[in-house]
């Protein structure tokens, strides 16, 4: 390992997006991170998408480079390994991160004992430890009911995660945290995240309840018009849809240049009494200039679009399904963050690497996902020190498991 | 300051959401963040939403507990204040982060010539340097084209920004990455992260590229349904929406009990031979149990609803508007992450902190945003160690600004 994080070591008891991504995240820049599972596999090992044969490309896409050990979790001999595991020597080891029930043997306190200086990031639903998932905490935060078509009636849920993105990144920056606290002082600690007060900070922090109680309103559902500024969806000739933005002066010039606006958006401003150069302007006259912009968008096909506001430098992109994604050169397919990877059970598909980028060290290409206890026999034997008889006799009474 | 990230000292040069909260989140958690702009404001000074006078919430929600130097951008006397603030010496400090490009002067080159060990976290659209924003990287991530309702034609925004988002987050991480690399080699290091290739990375770790290479297909657009195990939105009598999910075992029989629905669920087992307690079976049985809940929530009122689910342990939650959960108990108003703060020029309304809960100290209340200048005389004085008759000499050549 020769990323930015090597040397450090993190055990993972986890499931479904927040506490894996925030793990992949981390072995993606070095860091050796053990994931342990059931002997039966966890709660999301079969989670879709899957391939035609029931393999979760879901799974695989979350766990990449980390390592595998299966262990019975009702087992006392598998809980006694898992806690030596998580409490091995070591300056960069001794991490725990988990969104399982952190109770009993996997409390902090129990764990403490056998390690002082333990690190422990805690995910969990709400403040209480009351279960929420993405959906969940979405629900609350007010977004659903401002997303979607302007005039549809009732929530429109995100796709993308936001909630479970954040505290992934977010549990991640924390273990660094409390792992230079350590480096500086000796000491442990428990970290608790919450995936609700998660979303509830950003929520906080992006000025929607600021908003809600200042100027006393709910902000109406304005579909996908960007709020405060200008942008918005357009739809092409041949049925293909961009996105139009403006988020500076720059930006207005570039417009007017690529569909030769100029003397349409100064009629605009004259007419309006908006000044197009600022954010209040824009959006008090979006929608004379939708009306400027949206022939000319249905004129002309998505290439001259593209080209005409490429030239010009505007701020745009074009709609794309997964699969166009996919088969996109500049984004995936002559991108260096990709690799062609042949995840076993799996196949052979572009997979990304960290999108980091450290002067310090080069990028290390994207590894596979393990397969279920892949590395459970190196781990007892490297870190464990487990002689190959007792390793043996481990698999034989099932305690462990993994491929042999 | 006492948080976990006492010592550290980021200058920022940002704008908009990612770079801004990423330094956001280092403030919250104790590290002295200054965001410099230029005399005259940054490009998000005036950002919607705004109160009634102008005042920019937005602004103040990004930007909380940070330090405001204001500078004449263009001054060569500026500029050279700020090259000096970002080099300044001490262990943690030397660390520049910022959206802004990182061109000329503010290019690593130029500002490691006065600190070899600096580390700068350069925020950029695209890896070729070009333009991107969440909206526009959104689009040509695939995501809008399966976001909202089933049926819709086109693309349907994010309001939530998933992308600035991750890049806030990772972004604070790499930064303690390569602080925790220049504590052990001395070494600092320049860290590109551009938004989109966030957006890729995660869009591949979810699956979606794999699915589409290795399946074939494109994700239909599924509506609020959580694609591959169950969970969707719910009308009750009353016209309130709750989304109800399942994502283990625990949550199909609390459901069950809930409602009623045990001998319904066993029946629909029978009926269309799938397992409900797999992700797939429920997957495929949906329509199924949708029919059984669907007529269950309607003859209630949301009140009704929330306490049978609340009281079986279902996983669960109502759906809010903004307003609705800024008056909320749990959620706001008794939730220790929030202190009603006094924003200057804006007012008193609930703010959050960090979401993050570290065992070795005390969580800081939020701190307000600082008024555009409000720190510059104190950082020019003890940082720079500029005496009184300098500073005020700077003022009246309009080099700085801030309040005086």
């Amino acid at each position: 390992m020769t990323g930015i994080l090597a040397g450090l070591r993190i055990v993972e008891g986890s499931a479904f997006i927040a506490a894996p991504l925030g793990g992949m995240t981390l072995a993606q820049l070095g860091a050796d991170v053990i994931r342990f599972d059931d002997i039966q596999g966890g709660l999301d090992s079969d989670r879709w998408p899957v391939t035609k044969d029931g393999r979760s490309i879901y799974w695989a896409g979350l766990n990449k480079g980390k390592r595998s050990i299966a262990v019975d979790l009702r087992h006392p001999k598998g809980r006694e390994i898992l806690t030596a595991l998580i409490a091995a020597p070591g300056e960069g080891a001794g991490i725990f991160s988990t969104n399982m029930p952190a109770r009993g043997w996997l409390s902090y306190e129990s764990l403490a004992k056998h390690r002082p200086d333990l690190i422990a990031l805690n995910i969990v639903g709400a403040r209480d430890g009351s279960a929420h998932v993405d959906y969940t905490v979405n629900a609350t935060t007010g977004f659903p009911m401002v997303t979607g078509p302007a005039g549809h009636q009732g929530p429109v849920n995100a796709v993308a995660p936001p909630w479970d993105l954040a505290t992934a990144y977010a549990g991640a920056m924390a273990i660094l945290a409390a792992e230079r606290h350590r480096r500086m002082t000796g000491q442990g600690q428990r970290i608790v995240l919450p995936l609700q007060d998660m979303a509830l900070s950003v929520t906080s922090a992006l000025g929607y309840i600021g908003e809600a109680v200042v100027n006393d309103i709910d902000r109406p559902r304005y579909g996908n018009e960007i709020f405060g500024t200008f942008g918005r969806d357009f739809r092409t000739r041949d049925g293909r849809y961009v996105m139009i933005c403006i988020f500076s002066d720059r930006h207005v010039d570039a417009l007017a240049a690529a569909g030769g606006f100029g003397e349409a958006f100064r009629q605009i401003e004259v007419e309006t009494g908006q000044d197009l150069k600022t954010d209040a302007g824009r959006w008090r006259a979006r929608d004379r200039l939708c009306a400027v912009i949206e022939p000319w968008v249905a004129r002309l096909s998505a290439e001259e679009v593209g080209k005409a506001l490429r030239q010009a430098g505007a701020l745009w992109s074009p709609y794309r399904t997964f699969r166009e994604l996919a088969a996109d050169r500049e984004s995936v397919l002559d991108n260096p963050m990709f690799t062609i990877v042949d995840q076993p059970g799996i196949g052979r598909y572009p997979v990304a690497a960290t999108p980091l980028q450290f002067g310090a060290v080069p990028r290390e290409a994207p590894r596979p996902a393990p397969v279920l206890g892949q590395h459970t026999d190196e781990i007892l034997s490297a870190i464990l020190g487990l002689p190959g008889h007792e390793i043996a006799r481990l698999h034989d009474e099932k305690v462990v498991g993994g491929p042999r």
